[in-house]
């Protein structure tokens, strides 16, 4: 039987909010089981690029990763973010060690193609990209790694990467080893019927339903690529997967109890 | 017989060049050694601390480290240029990762005390506070570790370190276990007998040289760091310390040539 391994996405408005977030990682720290942690930016890089006057670039409403804000992610993401969570995970008794993809080749990724914008420094990834060899080492050693959103290409280039398809691969690549069970940890109940009504959470759901939810316009902006990296995780093996409220980490995994489960 | 470890040091000024950097990483990464790197600060943080309008407070003239700037260089140490370093390494083959010592708590440090100036968040180490078995293991996996100059207190806080003495720390604790050469690399060929003549390299300094040295003033204000933690790491068993040029790590390595060597 197949060991069970945790990956845990957290996103901004958790990392924004220092009480919440020390809260979360002290739930996280009581996970018995082998874990990995996944962490997005929250609004620091934002406002570090604003104080500095680098401008956001949008081509056609897409965001665009030019060299000044590469720097900035780069910086705060893998540097101020990272290690704080780390400093923090480590008074807690958790052994955590922190991560960009470039450190160890850990991810490697390819820069983003498209045949109408240039999207600058931002690398996508497939399974493959994972060193999934080191990492299980690396957990072997009792260590947790928490991982930036930050990875590279191996021509010495680092890339801006969308945190919630970082979780969703290491997940993937993972599975042939773990019984790996992936959250999304996020400010709200679950996927929800009424984005107004906490306790309108759908208890599951499925490629499909998520087609009819998606068309119905039933989904706010956020939940999106955490449905989509949630569903390609569930197609590719992963075992479970779950969108949960952040707060609710503790009572999910010791009472399987609350959130969404995404299936197939 | 212990196997041989290279823990090479570099500093501000060979990090604000990116292509002397280049040029230095293409030479590190050809040492066919155990080896690990620590890397200073340089202009960045300073830059940074500028823009941001975070001033450099001084008491009795000495440096602090308020929480605005342990922000700004956790952030440039250990994000920005640390996997900066670790991207380009990673083109050239070498197997980098990067860490601060709160990662898997390498580095565990006290808050510097003081009995008139509170410096802040500064951390002090000995070679007590190197999780050693940890790096040895991370070697053996034939990873390069590259460390950045921030620790951390495993209380939740990091720390501003001083990467002279970090390198120090890490080459004294690590001599246990491998035969540690130390190499300060920086931008003049060694410790000068006249400052401005490149020619002047002294062959080696012993304590009692380095105090002559020393109170005849000879030694600028960059090089006493150095040397004083390069004489802590020779009187605590490392087997052989250096200062040298960056350019010449390469022929230092292979040809056993240039720069002064620090005995007992």
């Amino acid at each position: 039987m197949k060991e069970k391994l945790y990956i845990i996405k957290i996103g901004g408005a958790l990392i924004d909010d220092q009480e919440l977030l020390d809260q979360f990682l002290e739930q996280f720290s009581e996970i018995k089981e082998k874990k990995i942690l996944v962490h997005g930016g929250g609004k620091l890089a934002t406002t570090l690029a604003d104080k500095l006057g680098v401008e956001q670039k949008m081509i056609n409403g897409r965001r665009i990763t030019d060299k000044d804000t590469l720097d900035i992610v780069s910086m705060v993401y893998a540097g101020g973010i990272n290690k704080n969570i780390v400093a923090k995970l480590q008074k807690k008794k958790c052994k955590a060690i922190g991560f960009s993809g470039a450190d160890a080749n850990l991810i490697k990724a390819k820069k983003r193609e498209h045949p109408e914008i240039d999207f600058g420094f931002v690398g996508d990834i497939t399974q493959k990209s994972v060193n999934k060899k080191l990492i299980s080492k690396l957990i072997k050693l009792d260590l947790v790694p928490v991982f930036s959103a930050i990875t590279h290409d191996k021509k010495g280039n680092l890339f801006n990467t969308n945190a919630d398809t970082i979780a969703s691969v290491l997940a993937q690549a993972l599975s042939l080893k773990y019984e790996v069970e992936l959250l999304y940890c996020f400010d709200k109940e679950g996927v929800l019927e009424d984005v107004d009504n906490p306790k309108s959470v759908i208890k599951s759901v499925t490629e499909e339903e998520f087609s009819v939810l998606k068309e119905a316009g039933k989904l706010h902006k956020g939940i999106l690529p955490k449905l989509e990296n949630a569903l390609g995780a569930v197609k590719n093996n992963v075992d479970k997967v779950f969108l949960i409220k952040e707060t609710q980490l503790k009572n999910h995994i010791e009472n399987h109890h609350g959130g969404t489960e995404i299936c197939l």
